[in-house]
């Protein structure tokens, strides 16, 4: 059951060749949290396939009549390859994250993700922090580099890679309900004790 | 690319109310170890919708012509509510589970789905663990129960929740591959150093 804790809504952008469990787990947490989330397919159908294979029925495209940029606060974005080059190849969708960042909305990506903003020029001066192989990428476009799991930056939220979705998701939820309901969801889900 | 390092073949029964993280982290991690692993719909579609109302498509049915219990080497459940019972209720599959354990075979179960082995009485005198919240049950049907995120007793390997979904899939992969292969993974993911 869905019991809604905010009004915000949390856009995830699925493409083909993501990282399932980089998308996923942020939608599973911000469900579990009660914070609005919706998957959205940057694909002409709703069925992505993951860089291993699995389908995931989206609950909307980018194309769909309903879809709307301006009904949300935050854009996630997973990585995963080729995933990443897919996101980073729709203009439609960098355009938005440009947009996001300067008007103040929220912007979150993980693994390979962050590679995107880097070359969109929107990380110069910006605490950020990606998968470990793709880190000169950051440095390369004037990203100030962090090794922490999980770095938020005003209204940036970056992360490493699969092993570190989760606290990447409960980042967000901590953004939107603050740090205790995250260190209680941690707990529910037996990541922390 | 998944490139095949055993011929031994993973199933995991995925059902409507799964906690499709504890599923697919599996899937994730055989995949990227070239461990085959293939997801097994015990419904009679092949979509099978999460607890978190997140929709997967499965490589199979079990009513599936081509599926066969005797093609594999491990049965895996993942929990989440009401999945696990959904999983509880299917005989044709609980009684495998049954015939794996006593053929040798192996059966993994996380969060939840301990429960399941525990009231087919097949935890008696075997150490295990499960969900916190659902540990009584396998203490009540005699399970000798540990506190470790993931704990192995000889052809069977239980885990506590989401938040082990990770320490879970790398247990498998220990098993089939050995330590080293699954701490190698461990850090590729970012989630060891």
């Amino acid at each position: 059951m869905f019991n809604k804790a905010t009004d915000k809504r949390v856009a995830i952008f699925l493409a083909d060749g993501m990282e399932e469990i980089e998308a996923l787990t942020v939608v599973d947490l911000l469900y579990r949290a009660g914070i609005p989330c919706e998957s959205v397919s940057i694909t002409n159908t709703n069925v992505v396939t993951s860089s291993h294979d699995v389908s995931v029925v989206c609950d909307r495209g980018m194309d769909d009549t309903r879809f709307d940029f301006d009904d949300y606060d935050m854009i996630v974005l997973p990585g995963g390859m080729p995933g990443t080059l897919n996101l980073q190849e729709c203009d439609a969708l960098t355009d938005q994250v440009a947009q996001y960042l300067s008007d103040g909305r929220q912007v979150a990506a993980i693994c390979a993700a962050p590679t995107i903003l880097a070359r969109l020029g929107l990380l110069q001066g910006r605490h950020a922090t990606c998968f470990p192989d793709l880190q000169p990428v950051l440095v390369e476009n004037g990203a100030i580099l962090e090794q922490d799991q999980v770095v938020v930056d005003g209204n940036l939220i970056t992360s490493k890679g699969m092993g570190t979705a989760i606290p990447f998701g409960l980042a967000i939820v901590a953004h939107y309900l603050g740090q205790e309901v995250a260190d209680d969801l941690a707990r529910k889900i037996v990541f922390a004790d």
